[in-house]
């Protein structure tokens, strides 16, 4: 084990996400999962989208309170996906996640994650931002990945790591896991503090 | 079927990695595996680091003229990792892999993939560079990566999608499935075209 530090300690991850579990497993951290449902991410339009997502994953670490024994260290995130002017969340629908798509399509948008790692002794929220880039995407690319990929529990309505993102992303700037919804390297380097 | 064009077409990628048939299958190419030993690796030592690539996928290519009958599609790629002096290939033994990553840490580097499409009609052939950025890296870091991935058949002895890329790359600039070694986004722009 590489953190030697968190021997003894027991770590949360507080995702149901599949790709943030993966990529915690990947840094070598024993953790056990706990989501807690019905935590709101609600947050005030006026917020600048930057402070968005470390808010949201600020809020639900508080959600955990109770649950953070002497030895317990309990890790929330939040992504989220800005265009220039909106912040795009889980498509609703298949509607949706198309316009989401069409939306993106030609452009560059911002992904910010937000993490927050807290004990009882310590807490450490930041976040991530990267910037993706589409290609064109044709029609009949955006009915292919919505029909068979249905992206419908991903802010943006896409996958990196999916079908669109080998075809459809043509460069990022910034951490690739950034964009995969977990800045993995930050959460390693903040990890070493407790 | 996404790729209609490549129906009725024998699609053969002409290379070991695992890496780059799983990013192939991901955009739903049906191929399949031909490797030859025993092309040689060289090139001028006066040629640019940004032909290197292109020049060595479009050498492999040429040892299969004999295999690309009416119907077969040929695909070879050439991965690069260049720091500001040198081009780094795959590391001989422990020792040289800890010095290709003892060099690579707390700096900025290039990963070049030179990729060649060859069918009896048409030749396609490009490289793709992105940008890869690793904090400073511990001694332990290096000596736990090495000795655990043993990353012997890796260009500039590191994989992006292994534990060393979670914990320590910062950022890249580019695509990173071409820093995995092959640019899959525009290898499907290309097979349009076949």
């Amino acid at each position: 084990m590489i953190l030697e530090n968190l021997k003894g300690k027991q770590v949360i991850l507080a995702s149901q996400s599949p790709r943030r579990q993966e990529l915690l497993k990947g840094i070598g951290v024993d953790f056990k999962v706990l989501v807690k449902n019905g935590i709101e991410e609600d947050f005030d339009p006026e917020m600048h989208f930057s402070e968005v997502a470390t808010y949201l994953a600020r809020k639900k670490a508080s959600a955990y309170n109770q649950e953070i024994a002497d030895n317990a260290i309990i890790i929330t995130a939040d992504t989220i996906v800005c265009t220039d002017n909106d912040i795009l969340n889980k498509p609703a629908d298949r509607v949706d996640a198309v316009r989401m798509l069409r939306c993106l399509s030609g452009k560059q948008h911002k992904v910010i994650t937000g993490v927050c790692i807290k004990s009882s002794m310590y807490e450490s929220c930041f976040s991530a931002e990267s910037i993706v880039f589409f290609k064109d995407l044709e029609s009949y690319e955006i009915d292919y990945y919505v029909d068979n990929f249905k992206p419908y529990d991903k802010a943006g309505a896409y996958g990196i790591q999916e079908w669109i993102g080998y075809i459809g992303i043509t460069r990022i700037e910034g951490s690739y896991f950034n964009v995969m919804g977990f800045p993995i390297q930050m959460v390693y380097e903040e990890l070493k503090k407790f």
